[in-house]
């Protein structure tokens, strides 16, 4: 019996290069995992038409986890690929909770004067399955001068207070057990009546938790100005994919940014991957940091219970960053090869 | 016959105080303004229950701009002053160009490492009549566990398409001639698809002006990470409320952020304001800094073709900040009365 089954898609551009480095890294923590390797992203969709096609998506279901490169390439319209894929998973997956750590590390240098690494330690708890992203919208009298588009979002209580129970739950694990809400409530008054509510509810059962709300203008001038205040953040789909981003940058950008769309109940399988994307103008040439993919492996080993062996991943790679000679030329086979043989 | 007339609304908190500076300078280069004063915000809406009456909002129609101090205040609930002043006015008044400028003054210090004063010029041009603005939503099933709330984004090619033909004229007479289009294409694609269209379309009216193109996320991260690439960014209503709150964190705060809600054509009067909030926890001390709401005076200036005096003003205000003493205590009326003096 195996471990572990984890299917690879390594996706466009640079993404197949750095999950080899992250599958390289889960083999030598975790030997006797299973592993499918998938072809999906621009390739496929030019060949065939297709973007996920049912047969695959219901193999996936068959796995514990996804590990995901990169998906999206500029000869493709936009939203084919997103849409047709990261968001289908996250969507028929029910991934609600789409997690995303940002730490400043010993080694990267934050863009923020005087911020120093280990003060800035925070993770975002992003919905993923609800707000404006559920696709709810159209267009009407297209290329006319009546034209109109519109684009809804929607909110349940259901699907906004398990999430904030997630983040609550993470944040009573954490040391210093804050929770800031962000929203726009004060523009927004439905969607953030009912998300200050069970905000409110959840907040009730976990009375050693410290809460705070920040609008989103707010907060992201803070993530700026004090990135340092914020330990768990619970928000809605697009302005968690809008704050994750500004929290990256203050971090050190994307280089070291892992992410998961979980399934906390492991109903369905979770998928991890780097938040950055597939970067073609460095794509085939073995130069991609797989740092932010080998993370987002180890927030995978996190969620299938490992959490020694992903404790350790996550060790390994810090001190491979912190061990890098500043300006020296990177190669993304050798990073994963250090990491590795560290474990 | 009065040079102008304009109604201050000083509001909530600091608001009356940094406004009562930014009139002080406008006589100072502008004698022979009528100035009408009005009482809105926390203190009317207690006491009448009221926010914008239809008698005041008449009145406020009659005058050629209206500079506004800042409103909200903690014991109302979160909306209510919001909807029913600031963005009343907005959607009444049809001010559609919600304009912010955002530079690195001489004298102030932003959080980025290494950007130096002068590096950082831009002016977001954000939609102000649109998008998730319009407050079209609702809830269902309030306080169930069935409850759903929604919120819509409407977007029409009228509207998308003035703001976006603003933006390339200011454009066109900057140095850089340089637009960027943020959105979110790949998710929000009715929304995205209509802005894409019209954003060409204008585009090809403009041939010397350069564009460019980012989704919302990417763009918060290049505003940490490099904003010195922006120079006229267009965007969404809630995209711009986002970016501009950014944009203000890497000029070293709200501080010296300025604003107006222009209708361009002057068929209403255009509002201008700090970007700043009523801070109620400095109120009343004497202490709140008004160089952001002098600058929204000069941007009024600007608007009413004012060009000569609008210039003076940001120039006396960017002197006066660069010749403080760091650390010193900041008094709000000498302030009012160094900038006024200079001029
Ligand atoms: C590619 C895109 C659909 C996606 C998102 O908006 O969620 C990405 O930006 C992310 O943050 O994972
Ligand atoms: C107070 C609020 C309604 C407003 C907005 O969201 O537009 C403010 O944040 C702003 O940017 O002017």
């Amino acid at each position: 019996m195996s471990v572990a089954r984890i299917a690879v898609v390594g996706g466009d551009g640079i993404g197949t290069e750095v999950t080899a480095q992250a599958r390289k890294v889960v083999d030598a923590v975790l030997p006797g995992v299973d592993y499918n390797e998938y072809d999906l992203g621009a390739r496929l969709y030019h060949r065939t038409g297709e973007v996920l096609p049912q047969s695959v998506q219901d193999e996936l279901a068959g796995h514990d986890a996804i590990l995901l490169g990169a998906i999206g390439d500029p000869s493709v319209p936009p939203g084919v690929l997103e849409r047709g894929l990261l968001l289908r998973l996250r969507f028929d997956f029910d991934q609600y909770v789409n997690l995303r750590p940002s730490k400043l590390w010993p080694g990267t240098s934050s863009p923020l004067a005087g911020v120093k690494p280990g003060e800035i330690d925070m993770v975002v708890v992003r919905e993923g399955t609800e707000g404006l992203y559920v696709g709810a919208g159209g267009v009407l009298h297209k290329n006319t001068p009546a034209e109109i588009a519109t684009e809804e979002s929607l909110n349940t209580r259901h699907g906004v207070e398990r999430v904030v129970r997630d983040a609550f739950a993470r944040a009573q694990r954490r040391d210093r057990r804050h929770v800031t809400l962000v929203h726009k409530t004060n523009v927004l008054t439905h969607a953030g009546n009912l998300w200050s509510r069970a905000f409110a509810a959840v907040a009730a059962e976990f009375p050693e938790v410290t809460t705070e709300y920040q609008h989103i203008d707010a907060a992201s001038m803070f993530m700026v100005s004090n990135p340092q205040r914020f330990d768990v953040v619970v928000t809605d789909n697009l302005f968690g994919d809008i704050l994750t981003d500004i929290a990256a940058a203050v971090t050190g950008g994307i280089g070291m940014a892992a992410s998961g769309s979980v399934n906390p109940e492991r109903l369905y399988p979770s998928t991890f991957e780097p938040v950055h994307g597939s970067a073609p103008d460095i794509a085939g040439k073995g130069i991609a940091d797989p740092a932010a993919a080998i993370l987002s492996a180890a927030l995978l080993l996190e969620h299938l219970g490992k959490l020694d062996e992903a404790r350790r991943v996550t060790e390994a790679v810090a001190a491979e960053v912190a061990s890098r000679a500043p300006g020296a030329p990177l190669r993304t086979a050798e990073v994963g090869d250090r990491v590795a043989s560290a474990l």
